[in-house]
């Protein structure tokens, strides 16, 4: 910990010890791979790239808008900041390989807060065996965490814009969860924890990814908006509609107290519900659905997303402003 | 700008008529190079690697601690923002490709300082060839721009960690002028204009970079934090000693104007200003020093940065908290 105290402030702590903290905890979770070929500390990072290109995404995440202190530890923003971006890559049938971290906040922020925020971070990468490989650390009055990620793909990378008529739509993950676990933050409850801590760390199916572009998927993305928010993405990209058999959904024990403590339908929380990262794709033939995947509707002729062929009027999912 | 009227907002335009806007000043700065096989757009970018390496940084701007909107425009913040992550490339003797881009910003935000903001960007990035390829757009309540770049290296990176006693140091680019400019705006003033430009838009000596790598140098930095602090950070990763020859300066003639106005040395804006991202490299001879470059000093055996043989007490450079 380079000589941090508990109780510290980066404030108290000066910027370059704060970076010797947050690269002792990243090294902490997992030694680097070989093709790091230069890590933090110089001006960039080198990396070396055996696959002839690289998968790219970023992502922001700013303090009371897409995480609270209160209802979420440093280490539970570090995974989630890590995943959402992980899953952008698996959404393109990759495997993540680097992640770069910027961070924005104020002096008074505790060391041990971006300590532990660095560990979630490294600790979600390492599930996919991704090395966080620089960053930048900065003065700012409210927490913005930026990552960038990295990887490849082992396929043709899977796009929003390749689902045709008559394909199956199927799910992979986790649906509904995150939502669930939000609305129980926002009513000033801690349960059903398993919600709860479903929201404040999301767990992608990161395999899943690479699983559905060697089983030939036509389309994917990952639902970080809300299902039929981001099939509406898919639809539009590949100029057709989506319909979504609402049937086919077990709605698991967890949501459905949710929904009978908050007077709320637990089918919402899956169609409409974002940040858990799920998977969803298209394929050309049933048979093609690899397994663990749930088939969840067709892909028809026309335009946006219906649900037992009726529209929804609450299918808008989150936009940023 | 499909459709984005003169005066309106982020929140009055929505995200992704917001963001097609960006990608709209995007592609009109520069039509995207051979290896972006997929842009924007997606969940994540595609693009081909021919080097068998990346070398990748990132940094963040935070609104009135990197930059004010009432001294820089939205145009030249963007100019500034890819300038100095695209030294960052130079700086390890490499050509950035590639960048993401993220945006944190109020709703209050006019729609029309985000797309100056993207122009500056993939303007300042056209000048090296490199494309605009991803990003994240959300609200905060600062603004935040968070850029990843990537880049390759023809030759060994030059990392900072290789200078040897007796090496040459060399200086590449303007260096002060943006200390200068700063000192000017932070008074009140507006001129002398040349150094009020140059701190609004630095122009890094991009191409100095692989030239100084090709020459064989040594350890190279870009001066961010200021030219002692950076060669500071250069002795400390090699375990040596530099000593600046100040004499060698010729102190141009804004300088001149802002220190007799000001009661400042202006030997003081080069010694210790930063964000001209000038290039600063050492090289074991003489002979290796590339035209254009200015001999500035010598790698000696010991620890710190001495000018003239002295430590300087103002030397400490910026940093963050």
């Amino acid at each position: 910990m380079d000589g941090a105290q508990d109780g510290q402030t980066l404030a108290d702590h000066g910027e370059f010890a704060v970076i010797g903290a947050i690269t002792q905890a990243i090294r902490e979770a997992r030694a680097p791979g070989e093709d790091v070929l230069v890590g933090p500390g110089d001006d960039a990072a080198v990396l070396r790239v055996r696959t002839g290109h690289v998968v790219v995404s970023s992502d922001l995440l700013v303090e009371d808008r897409h995480f609270r202190r209160a209802w979420t530890s440093a280490y539970d923003v570090g995974r989630r900041a890590a995943a959402q971006n992980l899953a952008d890559i698996a959404a393109m049938g990759g495997t993540a390989t680097w992640l770069t971290v910027g961070l924005a906040a104020p002096g008074d922020t505790p060391v041990e807060w971006v300590r532990d925020l660095a560990r979630g971070l490294a600790e979600e990468a390492a599930l996919v065996g991704a090395d966080v490989v620089g960053g930048d650390l900065t003065q700012s009055g409210e927490i913005m965490i930026a990552v960038t990620v990295m990887g490849a793909c082992a396929q043709a990378p899977v796009l929003r814009d390749g689902a045709r008529a008559g394909d199956v739509v199927a799910l992979a993950g986790r649906q509904g969860w995150s939502a669930a676990g939000l609305a129980v933050l926002s009513r000033g409850f801690r349960s059903p924890r398993t919600v709860v801590e479903a929201h404040r760390r999301p767990e992608p199916p990161y395999a899943a990814g690479p699983e559905a572009a060697r089983a030939g998927a036509t389309a994917m993305i990952d639902v970080s908006d809300g299902l039929l928010a981001d099939l509406g993405h898919v639809a539009t990209a590949s100029g057709v509609a989506i319909d979504i058999d609402s049937t086919v959904f077990e709605i698991p024990e967890p949501l459905h107290a949710v929904g009978a403590a908050l007077g709320a339908d637990p089918l919402a929380f899956i169609l409409t519900g974002g940040e858990d990262h799920s998977l969803v794709a298209c394929f050309e033939n049933a048979a093609d659905v690899p397994d663990g995947w749930l088939r969840i509707g067709r892909v028809v002729a026309g335009s946006g997303v219906t649900v037992d062929g009726e529209p929804r009027s609450e299918a808008g999912g989150w936009t940023h402003f």
